[in-house]
């Protein structure tokens, strides 16, 4: 089955320790896109200028995602750029440019509106419900955030917790949204906030899920060297609901096994700047780093 | 079979946000021998002052701990306090009096060394040496540290680690001992140093072990509440090797299991001040714990 993906295309100028890369393809709706495509077909829904490369155009054409949802406007494309420490955890924006993002309002084609599986990727919670209002009755509905939309728009998100299935954030968002230090005295705060299922990414120590079937804890791949983290959150939650889509049977059987697909997919996309890694893998790569982390939890 | 553990046996005042207990039973030796009593014999060696509460002799004894190579000599118990902040995770030590700890020299008595499983919990890595020079070929040996002796005495820990079968620490401590950040660069170079096997304790975010048979990754069992997570580094190994001792076949294929008890009786551990919670735990609650972790990682 198909799922639509609305978030950020944008250009990601990004700097650590060890390398500088500039101008590369990035954005919420980009990772999240990208790593949907490994499991099934994928409609993106987003805004470019009309400086955005070709050769992202290419790119996503490569993952079979369709682009009748892509904007292009006159303009520049959503600029961002960030310094990461040696640490790979902490990271400082340097520039935010929103160029035609500013103004950016999600239409669906039509076809798009009956889309059974949507990942509402991180943009402000305000054009999620835009896309949900356009919407005939989804079977699943995963949101995604960040710090900013909690300090800033927070009714706007409050009232988007309701219309969600899943809602995934990661801890220090989990703690800034309740206010609780501890993961899993948040992950009730959270549900009485509407969610069903609820996921806080951990970054490096993996995942928590808490839904009816109660907890799930979901390891991170283990990576000797990190290259780039940028993305990896929205890689994380694309191959989650991709594999959800391609996936038979109940969501609520596959939930977890979705969860190891996106920390898999997240461990590719951490190995390179931007995308540069995970647009290289192959599924079978995928699958059999699925299978090193079962050997890696079993006992 | 019984397990032989040298560490401290220490009175700890511990203050928290919500409450201050002065002079709880403390120390990594009695930490580590509570938690290995659960599962087998556990002969613990150790000092204590003539001010040592005859009730803490008590707990010992009601968990059927042999106290032949606990040492009483005249002065003071080696005393602790500490402070820990909001999240429970940063502490500062407000007073070390090491009291009778500072001439302390592990004499085993003649029973003790033949012991086949040997915990050397935190204190100097030159006691540690002390202790193994006695022993008749143990069958398997552990050692936990802190930052302190990497600090302080990095030439004896070194030379201890190639004594060792496991070495446990956690992960800001691995990054100290290695200079590096990445939990998984860091076992690497540990391994290099002399163990076979190395366990990272990352806390909440559970532990990760390497050897031979590859990673395994084990989460910590989820806690709504942590009122003093003293002590439950010093739980986590004295079950993993009570549970070693006490299981069948070769330990390469027990050490997982061991570590899942170890997360359990740790989870225990700081849902009290000291040992208040532990002390009353059954056996069956700590296995209905361990079944729990089950299904929150199976998938």
């Amino acid at each position: 089955m198909s799922v639509l993906i609305v978030g950020s295309t944008a250009l990601d100028s990004i700097k650590t320790p060890k390398a500088e890369n500039p101008r590369l393809l990035g954005g919420s709706a980009s990772h999240a896109s990208v790593a949907a495509s490994f499991f099934g077909p994928v409609k993106l829904v987003g805004v470019v200028g009309d400086d955005f490369p070709k050769r992202y155009i290419q790119l996503y054409q490569r993952h079979g995602i369709d682009l009748e949802g892509l904007q292009t406007l006159p303009g520049k494309t959503f600029h961002w750029s960030g310094e990461y420490e040696a640490n790979m955890n902490n990271r400082r924006t340097l520039l935010t440019e929103l160029g035609v993002f500013e103004t950016f309002t999600p239409t669906l084609p039509k076809g798009h509106r009956s889309a059974p599986f949507v990942l509402l990727g991180n943009i402000a919670p305000s054009l999620h419900h835009h896309v949900l209002d356009q919407m005939q009755r989804p079977r699943f509905v995963v949101a995604d955030t960040m710090d900013l939309w909690i300090n800033i728009a927070l009714p706007d998100l409050l009232r988007l917790l309701k219309r969600l299935d899943a809602f995934v954030l990661n801890d220090s968002e989990a703690q800034l949204l309740t206010n609780e230090e501890n993961v899993f005295a948040a992950l009730k705060k959270i549900h009485k906030l509407g969610p069903k299922y609820v996921v806080i990414k951990k970054g490096s120590h993996g995942s928590i899920l808490s839904g009816p079937e109660g907890f799930f804890i979901c390891p991170a791949y283990p990576l000797r060297k990190v290259v780039d983290p940028t993305g990896a959150g929205d890689s994380f939650v694309g191959a989650m609901i991709g594999y959800l889509a391609s996936a038979r049977g109940p969501v609520s059987g596959n939930l977890r096994r979705a969860m190891i697909y996106g920390s898999v997919v997240a461990s590719f996309c951490c190995e390179g700047f931007g995308l540069n890694r995970t647009t290289k893998v192959a599924r079978t790569q995928i699958d059999r780093r699925v299978k090193e982390l079962e050997v890696f939890t079993r006992y």
